[in-house]
């Protein structure tokens, strides 16, 4: 299997904040959504307080994004940026079955990374 | 598209702990790790403090599990259960490329879920 070295993404030591975003897809605009998605990655990594973000969808079109921040004030930065908003309405329009956004401060952190000696 | 009404799950208003857990699977023993994935999620279930569960596995092998818990001694006893840690050493030995464990508080949360009238 081809492995992806920026996933998960490296972070800071904690503490730092994160938003998991888990969502279900309607059917709907398969293109329009990849579209949004990959240019909401782009402007996120553009933030002030961004710290890194992994994203996972199955066939079955469920999905979790987690996107890591310095603070709250980030956090709500992001989220009331244009472009993210009107990305924000067209999701609950058209692209999502049902989502769940949940804010956290992350405490503790461990990474493994497998040597290949 | 199937919608799963489990997905994302229910949980109580924060605050509560949740454990982000990133992953890169190896391409080995897909069946031993499908039976130990699906045996976790059994167990976890049956624990003390647990909440709710969600995960998400990619054809590429990147998966993000997001495990829910009253508190940090319920997320400890998970991790010190016999069994878990049986299937934690497998994993690390031959089943996962990389992976990451953020432990977190809860602060906030919001849900949507699509009126279908």
């Amino acid at each position: 299997m081809q492995t992806d070295p920026t996933f998960p993404p490296r972070l800071p030591a904690p503490p730092y904040f994160a938003v998991i975003f888990s969502s279900q897809r309607t059917a709907d605009d398969g293109l329009g959504y990849a579209m949004m998605a990959d240019r909401m990655e782009e402007l996120a990594r553009q933030q002030s307080g961004f710290l890194g973000v992994e994203s996972v969808r199955a066939a079955d079109g469920q999905g979790i994004t987690v996107s890591c921040w310095n603070d709250l004030d980030s956090i709500q930065a992001w989220r009331n940026h244009a472009e993210h908003r009107i990305a924000q309405e067209t999701g609950r329009n058209k692209w999502y079955e049902s989502f769940q956004l949940q804010i956290c401060r992350v405490e503790r952190s461990s990474t493994f990374r497998r040597s290949n000696d």
